[in-house]
């Protein structure tokens, strides 16, 4: 459950450490069960600021190495002060990298050596859904998510097209998008 | 479409525009058809870095007011670098921005001036789903967010109750995740 930097590795990715963590997990699954938390607090207007540093895992309270502090709000066209990008555009940002993460693993699992991956994410999305313009049919989010990978490597393209389609098998923000994840909101008033 | 600094502002919204975009769009739901974007290129490992700039929405081509780099990892325990928050972290700072930003301006509609916003969120997720180790009963993405709100403003408790459910149902984020986004993958192979 330790990464070292003097070990063969391949992608960047220490894939004896990798199976060494699979083995655990398999031999204790508890290790697998994580929670991860973030902090936000509203700045003024559409802008706001998150911070995120601890999380749970592999039964322990765990901290980042450093906490990282990210802004949102809203561009001047929709009556922001574009200090940062939308919400909606970290969605892409978290899809593209999720993605990637797993392209690498399963590469080095697989003993593949990828030179490069690159990806663009559009979202297509009506707001008139949450501008409460719409008569109930235009959702409020994405109708629609397109990744484009453009990746390279020394494996022949069927191969290259397997990592990726494995990695959307295996995707967290994949799944939380493609499918329902329940979310409660809980308010205190101060 | 445009912002100002010297009119008046409720939360530092500027209500005034605020309304004459919801008007504008009315008379013209094309202005509501917005497209964003990011890029992502690998790093190493589970590292990848994303760059958030062009939009398109009102009709026209726009930037942000300047690119933002956000990077990812996983962190020691998950056989990364730690060089940023994971993926599925973007997600819980998407929803409680996404939330936030439309408590400030449903606030501001109503005419309700706040104090603070605060949100703390979790998320729930047993990674033997991304793993490959689960039988198929675990699933790859979280399985449950809370965002707990702590909010303060110049009005009842239930007006601000309300504005908080207001922001809820008109949430771009909160759609995304409660219900299904389609993704489509495309592959080119360099």
């Amino acid at each position: 459950m330790t990464t070292t930097t003097d070990r063969p590795s391949r992608n960047g990715v220490d894939t004896a450490t990798l199976f060494a963590t699979l083995d655990a997990v398999r031999g204790q699954n508890e290790i697998a069960k994580f929670q991860f938390r973030a902090s936000n607090s509203w700045v003024s207007g559409t802008h706001s600021r998150t911070t995120i540093s601890g999380f749970h895992g592999a039964m322990q309270e765990l901290e980042h190495a450093q906490p990282t502090v990210v802004d949102a709000d809203h561009p001047a066209v929709l009556v922001g002060t574009d200090a940062a990008p939308t919400p909606v555009e970290y969605l892409l940002h978290a899809i593209a990298a999720c993605l990637t993460a797993g392209i690498a693993n399963i590469a080095a699992a697989r003993g593949v050596t990828l030179t490069s991956v690159r990806s663009e994410v559009e979202g297509d999305i009506d707001l008139l859904g949450i501008l409460g313009l719409s008569d109930g049919s235009v959702r409020n989010g994405y109708q629609q998510l397109r990744v484009t990978f453009h990746i390279a490597g020394e494996a022949d393209e069927e191969t290259l097209r397997g990592i990726v389609e494995q990695s959307r098998r295996r995707s967290a923000v994949y799944d939380a998008l493609t499918n329902p994840t329940p979310v409660a909101i809980d308010v205190v008033v101060e």
